[in-house]
């Protein structure tokens, strides 16, 4: 359906988003090879066993040299370590993307790591599901109808981006340009901002001595409330981490409105708590309407 | 398989959870006659269509009188004004309880409108999903496996307390004793705070400038953390201020939980932030491989 096509995309950490991606590109024939890197050999040989990959590649800087684009897809505190092995293959007009959930900190880290290189860089966040892990959980149509987020720098190359929009297209995303610092935000408040929530009440109930009997009692709503607090606890670190500043501040917002909460249970107020629960009832329910 | 058998219930009030009752009991064989009363006629026509219930009255004074129980499953800021319909009922030897999710505001209402007919009261709180309303929306299988809390006033009457057991038993669910105080705190932690988080961190983004952008980008982890804020906000409003003590301090103590983060975050202490979620990932995992 379009014209774009990669010879070589190298995939750094072939899980969920990076298999994916190399999956939806073959489906799409917007991909002629695709190598992949990683570090956990059982995973990266099974990406190759499934066809989610062609190649297996253990130097990455080797193999970057064949690629058109680098897509890096691991834990966001490896980074830096990789783009530091990029250096000569952005320097070659390579173009390298991540799908990292924080976006300033990968700017910055190719800032120091590449220099001028950044050129070549434009950070993306797919909003996938990361309820599976793993090549085995990969799926071609991960992305068909989900938003990626793409956060180029003011020197990102203008057919750098536009190459980026492409693959992701061509993956069935819809792409939205943003600055990372706006990303950052924007993530704090609808992502990062809740995971804390959730995991945060989850460990206050399981630090009181009577955490069984509060467990006993925990229903389904209780379930869909802590989800997100079934994540990956190394992963959120590094998310909350590297995206401090908004966080803190929509942190303490929120500890300011539950102390609004108190001052009306306080005062009686039932009113006041009756118009913040419909407003809050009706304006989910807008937003469910419009989410397809 | 019980020798349970109620001659006449009477439902005050019947949608999801009287109407379930009704059905759950019909199908067990445990009660020859229902009698419903209700305020919307509409509702009380269609449950008698639907047979879910076999009369309709509309004096429930009169048809107490014709009872071994009834059954009060009304928005709870009804129910004063409810008992008050039962003073002769009671004095009769007639069982009352209630399905409502707060429990030591029930016994303060029958205590103060019944007076020593509070010995025929026996508080209870089916542990049920309130995601559907109305009585369209009834099932005999409502309870099966779902547990039940009673909480007996120190007068409740033990023959009264076993009564309501069994009928609660009799619709399949599993039925746990406690006071009213212990129950208004467990319920506090595990289902009124989170409910108060969900509906709070929606209001808060619906009332930022940039919600209409905000939204846009919240994905399937924000509509599960935040579905409980689908819920009524009027029964919620009257859930919150029956239970204005115990849930302020849960508040109270969250907002304390949530500044320990901030303090992490501040302090860069990834490790202490780590443990944290780990420790309620794991909770929340120990908590659902226990959940049926």
């Amino acid at each position: 359906m379009s014209s774009f096509r990669l010879n070589t995309l190298v995939v750094v950490g072939v899980g969920l988003i990076g298999g994916s991606v190399a999956l939806a590109l073959k489906r799409a024939g917007a991909v002629a090879r695709v190598i992949g890197v990683g570090r956990g050999n059982a995973n990266i040989a099974r990406a190759r066993e499934l066809n989610v990959i062609d190649e297996v590649a253990a130097d990455l800087s080797a193999a970057a040299e064949e690629a058109d684009m680098v897509l890096i897809a691991v834990p966001v505190r490896q980074n830096a370590h990789i783009l530091g092995q990029l250096r000569d293959a952005v320097q070659r007009g390579v173009v390298v993307t991540d799908a990292g959930s924080t976006k300033q900190d990968f700017v910055a880290a190719a800032r120091e790591m590449l220099g001028a290189g950044a050129s070549g860089v434009v950070p993306g966040h797919p909003i996938a599901g990361a309820e599976l892990t793993g090549v085995e959980a990969a799926s071609a149509a991960l992305f068909e109808g989900r938003r990626v987020v793409l956060t180029p720098l003011p020197e990102s190359r203008a057919a750098a981006v536009d190459m980026v929009e492409s693959m992701w297209r061509s993956c069935g995303a819809q792409v939205t340009r943003m600055t990372a610092e706006r990303h950052d935000a924007v993530f704090s408040a609808v992502s990062h901002l809740p995971h804390v929530l959730a995991f945060t009440l989850v460990e206050m109930i399981a630090s009181r001595t009577d955490a069984e009997e509060l467990f006993s009692f925990a229903a389904s709503g209780f379930r869909d409330f802590t989800r997100i607090a079934g994540s990956s606890a190394e992963m959120w670190r590094d998310i909350c981490m590297a995206n401090a500043d908004a966080l803190v501040a929509d942190i303490e917002a929120f500890r300011k409105s539950l102390a609004e909460v108190t001052a009306q249970l306080h005062a009686g107020d039932g009113q006041a708590l009756q118009r913040m629960f419909e407003s809050a009832r009706a304006a989910r329910e807008a937003w469910l309407r419009k989410t397809p």
